[in-house]
């Protein structure tokens, strides 16, 4: 195929955030060709941070790709899965830059979903202080999500994410291509990300997904363009203005805190983030009718796309004995909660987010009427 | 004493960096006044971090000077000494925040010398990707040096503060009260990164060490005030052009490459940071002059000025089979190095630094003729 012909349907979206702006470009086959990486800062090495599902897929040809611009190109190749998100799994990313020898100017460049992106992208801010890094998501989840705003960090095991830090990449490369190898389960949990957008900020889109989502789940190209480039869209809108969530950024944890604490209270990797975001999802627009900002038709809708999407509509049980009580004290520790109260993202009308706080009383009844 | 009296000798040096700009106060007996944190940003927790040495001399006057500000005063107290400025160590402090559920807006408190400081530096960086916090440093070379510019790291087993971030603290006290308990062996240490400033940056300052290092061994109380703020202040002014060491802020580094390469090759904690950097210095002034840069007689100054302060003028033997080459490996590891091409922050002409790479067979002579 020419060309100028692939070369048509590629989307540029970019992140404004002054000096450490950046392009994130949505295409297929773009991985494996040269050209992609060429407009990089030079160095002596590249790191390629992947784990053992994604490296038998797509690291040769990445490898070789990479080797038309740097003279070194080594790789780390990490264990799969959220499980995997902590400190002794970043450490192989730190040994591996070390033994190689690798300076400050190394580019690290993380092939993978959003658990690689973010051990890939807490290493590239922490290694000697700070090198640049790249995002090569390969999951729905990581392209419409993970990969956008910097967002980088590993898992204690009192809390998600609570190690971390605010570090922009150089380039974040969205090849759809790679999305023909992902596993239905993970394409849902991805679908949950982008359908976040819609009661957030955009319910032209929700309509829009609403058509679509047989579509998208028989991974139709033009289909899949589009919902990526919406969500990075909605992302970076939200990114630019508030790159490290001193307020309006955290709207997009809609479903999360819900999520969380089920993915927290059940053990890292039983559901995929994006199974916890999509029960957390209903959890927070019924928490939202019970406060009087949306009515039940716009749950039932959010439901219904949900379940369409081949995702859970109900909450985990994490604890037989006081399910609610368990919720609670890990919601506490969010990062979004101040002073002990948590903080909850909330619909104040299809298309509007708001972060407010609940009575604990309201909230144990969501809970157990959304819980199965 | 009536408070105007010690109001008096209060320094203050301010670090220029826009948004992220502070103060750096200067006095005695500052620690345990509630008005020194009067002007802190407001939060439901503080937490201090300190280790088993300084927590039985101050954490209870601190504590108690903290509690008219904070509703909660929580500590953590790590094990002293840079053999534990490790992952484990820090993931005391990350256990301590989440155990008692600390918010975003908690502010970190390092109490205590250099490891305190760039481990709860780290750490403030790092949980729930940065909470505010200051540094109280407790020694001499903390004082003058560590917790200003904020460079913050740990340890890695290949490489001394090889994972870190830069992030810089609300404030900086430093209480010269402290300077008090501190070991002789502690204060020359801090001495070494006092004298430090001479070379690279001001020879008038380098004099008037010269004629009061008696004095400040003695700990005079107004030597020692005038020898940290003069320290700080030329900090202030490097760091203010160049916060994250694009180039100018690597001459504070002076002395430092082979100081490292002694404090690794001898394993972290058998020579005190202080002391690699006095034998370090005496051996990049070495290969200044053997580069032309300077003259034997400036050599001779700096290393009995070095050894007035009761410092090591010779490096250590770090391998009893190839010493140089030892060293040489470990410098290639050095975050100034690029390429794998060392580069040494040498002196050109006295009060004038400049950081450029050498020959290694020049870098084994100095070694070779250094080292005890």
């Amino acid at each position: 195929m020419p060309r100028i012909l692939k070369r048509k349907f590629v989307e540029t979206v970019q992140i404004d955030l002054g000096e450490r702006s950046y392009p994130i470009v949505i295409a297929q086959d773009l991985l494996a060709q040269g050209q992609t990486w060429q407009a990089l800062p030079k160095a002596a090495a590249a790191l390629i941070v992947t784990n053992e599902v994604v490296a038998p897929l797509y690291l040769s040809a990445f490898k070789q790709a990479l080797g038309n611009k740097y003279a070194q190109v080594h790789e780390v190749v990490l264990p799969d899965g959220e499980a995997h998100k902590d400190w002794q799994t970043l450490n192989l990313i730190f040994d591996g830059l070390l033994s190689h020898g690798c300076d400050r100017k190394t580019v690290l460049f993380a092939l993978g979903g959003g658990v690689v992106g973010d051990m890939t992208g807490f290493a590239a801010a922490s290694y000697m202080r700070g090198v640049p890094f790249v995002q090569v998501p390969t999951t729905l989840l990581s392209q419409v999500d993970s990969s956008v705003g910097g967002k980088t960090a590993i898992n204690h095991p009192l809390g998600k994410n609570m190690i971390g830090a605010f570090y922009q990449p150089q380039l974040v490369v969205c090849d759809l291509a790679t999305l023909d190898t992902l596993p239905a389960r993970e394409l849902s949990a991805g679908l949950a990300e982008v359908i976040k957008y819609g009661p957030i900020a955009d319910m032209e889109f929700f309509s829009w997904l609403e058509h679509n989502m047989a579509a998208l789940l028989q991974r139709d190209r033009t289909a899949l363009i589009h919902a990526v480039k919406r969500s990075v869209e909605i992302k970076a809108w939200v990114v630019g203005q508030d790159e490290k969530e001193a307020g309006l950024r955290a709207i997009l944890n809609f479903g999360h805190t819900f999520g969380h604490a089920m993915e927290a209270g059940m053990g890292y990797g039983n559901w995929l983030h994006g199974e916890g975001v999509a029960a957390g999802m209903v959890m927070a627009a019924e928490l939202s009718r019970r406060l009087g900002m949306v009515d039940e038709s716009f749950v039932l809708r959010l439901r219904k796309l949900i379940e369409q999407a081949g995702l859970p509509v109900r909450g985990a049980v994490i604890d037989a004995q006081d399910n609610a009580g368990r919720y609670l004290e890990l919601m506490c520790i969010d990062k979004k909660s101040e002073a002990g109260e948590i903080r909850f993202v909330l619909i104040d009308g299809p298309g509007k987010a708001v972060v407010r706080s609940a009575p604990d009383a309201l909230v144990r009844e969501v809970i157990d009427s959304c819980c199965a």
